[in-house]
C-alpha cells in the first residue's frame, strides 16, 4: 500500500530512510533546512515542502531525524500535529524520548521513537534494524511502510525504550572494542602478527563466548548468580595476573582496571563464590 | 605412534589432560602431591611414579600442569632434564614463562610454554585449542601427541607467546564481558526482558561487530588509522551522551569511564579525525 509519508532533516542518514521510502513506492514529501540537499530525493519522485509546518501538513507519518532532540521540538514547534504520528529517529536519550513524547502528546499527536542500528549505507539492507517504542497503535497502522526503511522492532510503551535498547547495544559493542585495544595493545609488545591473533584467535574465542551471554543473561533476571565455572575468587586471581602481564609488558592495562576494581568489591562483600553475572548488582547501586 | 608421556599435576585440568593421552593409546606415566588423586587414571592403564624424579625419568616428554610457576621449578628441582622436553601447561606470565624456560635450559631440558584456551570438560573435544611457544624441534617432535589433548598451535620461539597470547584472548573476553555487564544493568534499569534483550539484540550485534575487528587489526599494523566510518569525535560526542543516559537511569558506566578518558585524550592531542582503533597508541606508551 502506497502511503503518504514526510521526512524532516535530510543528512545522510534521513536521505537515506527518504530514499528507501520512495523506491518502495510511497508518497514522499522532504524537508530540510538547506533545500538543495533535496535534489537528489526530488529526481526520484519526492515533494518538497518549504517549511515543517507545510511538510507535517502533507502526511499523517512524520519521520523526523535530525542533529539532535531540541532540534526536534525546534522545528516541529509551529506546526499543528493533531492526528499526526510523529516517528522521532533522531539519535538521543531516553529522558529526551520521554520528554519529546509528552511534547508531542500535549499537541495532541501521536509519538514514536526509533532508535537506528545501522550506519545510512545499510538503510534497507539486509541486516539493519529500527528498534521502536511509544505508541503501539501508531507502529501497528505503519509497520510495513517502516518495514521499506529497516526490520522494524517494537520494543514497548515507554518511549525512552528504543533509544536505552540501541545505547545498550553500544554499551556492549564498547566494551568489546576495550577489550580488542588491550588485547592488541598486548599482542604488539610481544611483536606477534596482530591481524593473524584477531582473525584466527580472537574472534572465534569471542563468538564462543558470546554464544553463553544468554545464559548469563537468565542468571541476571534470576538474581541466582551461583555458578559451575569460574567464580569471582579465580577471576580476581586471574585479572590481577592479567593486569601483572600488562606491566610487565609495558602496557596500560587501564580499560581493564574498572572491572578488577569491581571485582574486588562484590569479593570484599563475601560473594567470591558468585559468577561474574553478579557483578552487575554493584552498577544498580 | 605410542609415545612414553609423564604428567605432572592431576587437579582437573591435567587429570584430563592424562585421560586424553590415555584415550589415545599412549603409555603415560603420572605423578601428584596427594598420590590418591590418581586411581581413577591408574584404572585406566597409567603407571604412577612416586616422585617427581622418577615421573620425569620415565618419559622423554614431561607436561606440567600444576598451581603456579614457582610450583613448576619447586617440583622439577631434584629431576635430571638433560634429553627432556618439559612442556609447561600451568597458567601463568609471559615473564615467567621466560625464566622457567631459561631454568630448563640450563639444566639440560627443552622447553614448551602452553596455553590452554578451554576448561577441563573441553579437553579431548572440538573447539579445545592450547597454544605452545618455546622449542619448535620438541613441538614438531610431539606434534601429533599433543594434539590428542586439543588443537595444538605453535606460535613462536619466544616461551612467553603462549602464555600472553592465552592472556590477550582472556583480555578480549573480559572486555566483552564488561560490556555485557554494563548494557544489562542500563537494560534492567527499564524493566525490559533482559534475556530476550541479550538473545535478540545483544549477541547477534556483537558478532556483526567482531567480525570487523580483523579489518581493525589491519590499521593498527600499518599505523594508518584514517576512517571512513565514525572518528573519534563522533565516538566522544556518542559515549559522553551514553554516560550521560546511565546517570539518568541511575546505572554506574563505570567500566566505561576509561574508555572515555582514553578517547578524550587521544582527541586533545588533535587526532580527532582518527578512527577508534587509534586507541591503541596510547595503551603503549
Amino acid at each position: 500500500m502506497s502511503e503518504n509519508i514526510s521526512v524532516l532533516g535530510l543528512g545522510l542518514m534521513g536521505t537515506a530512510l527518504a530514499g528507501s521510502l520512495l523506491a518502495a513506492g510511497h508518497q514522499v514529501t522532504v524537508w530540510n533546512r538547506t533545500p538543495a540537499k533535496a535534489e537528489p530525493l526530488l529526481a526520484k519522485g519526492a515533494k518538497q515542502a518549504a517549511t515543517p509546518e507545510e511538510a507535517v501538513a502533507a502526511s499523517p507519518l512524520v519521520i523526523v531525524c535530525l542533529l539532535d532532540y531540541p532540534s526536534v521540538t525546534a522545528t516541529l514547534a509551529g506546526a499543528r500535529l493533531e492526528g499526526r504520528i510523529i516517528a522521532n529517529l533522531t539519535t538521543g536519550r531516553p529522558a529526551e524520548a520521554r520528554e519529546t513524547a509528552a511534547w508531542v502528546a500535549g499537541r495532541g499527536g501521536e509519538y514514536l521513537d526509533g532508535g537506528i542500528m545501522a550506519v545510512p549505507q545499510m538503510i534497507a539492507q539486509p541486516g539493519a534494524l529500527i528498534l521502536y517504542s511509544g505508541s503501539e497503535p501508531a507502529f501497528e497502522r505503519y509497520e510495513a511502510a517502516l518495514a521499506a526503511m529497516a526490520e522494524a522492532r517494537f520494543t514497548g510503551a515507554d518511549p525512552g525504550l528504543a533509544p536505552l535498547l540501541d545505547l545498550a547495544m553500544l554499551t556492549g559493542m564498547y566494551g568489546q572494542i576495550a577489550g580488542l585495544l588491550e588485547a592488541a595493545a598486548l599482542v604488539r609488545s610481544a611483536g606477534y602478527p596482530l591481524t593473524d591473533f584477531v582473525s584466527s584467535l580472537l574472534v572465534p574465542w569471542l563468538n564462543a563466548m558470546a554464544a553463553q551471554q544468554p545464559l548469563w543473561a537468565g542468571k541476571m533476571e534470576s538474581g541466582d548468580h551461583s555458578t559451575e565455572v569460574s567464580n569471582l575468587e579465580i577471576n580476581r586471581a586471574g585479572v590481577e595476573n592479567l593486569v601483572r602481564a600488562f606491566y610487565e609488558q609495558g602496557v596500560k592495562p587501564d580499560l581493564l582496571l574498572p572491572l578488577k576494581a569491581v571485582i574486588d568489591q562484590r569479593t570484599a562483600r563475601g560473594l567470591g563464590h558468585e559468577g561474574l553475572s553478579g557483578l552487575v548488582e554493584e552498577l544498580q547501586p
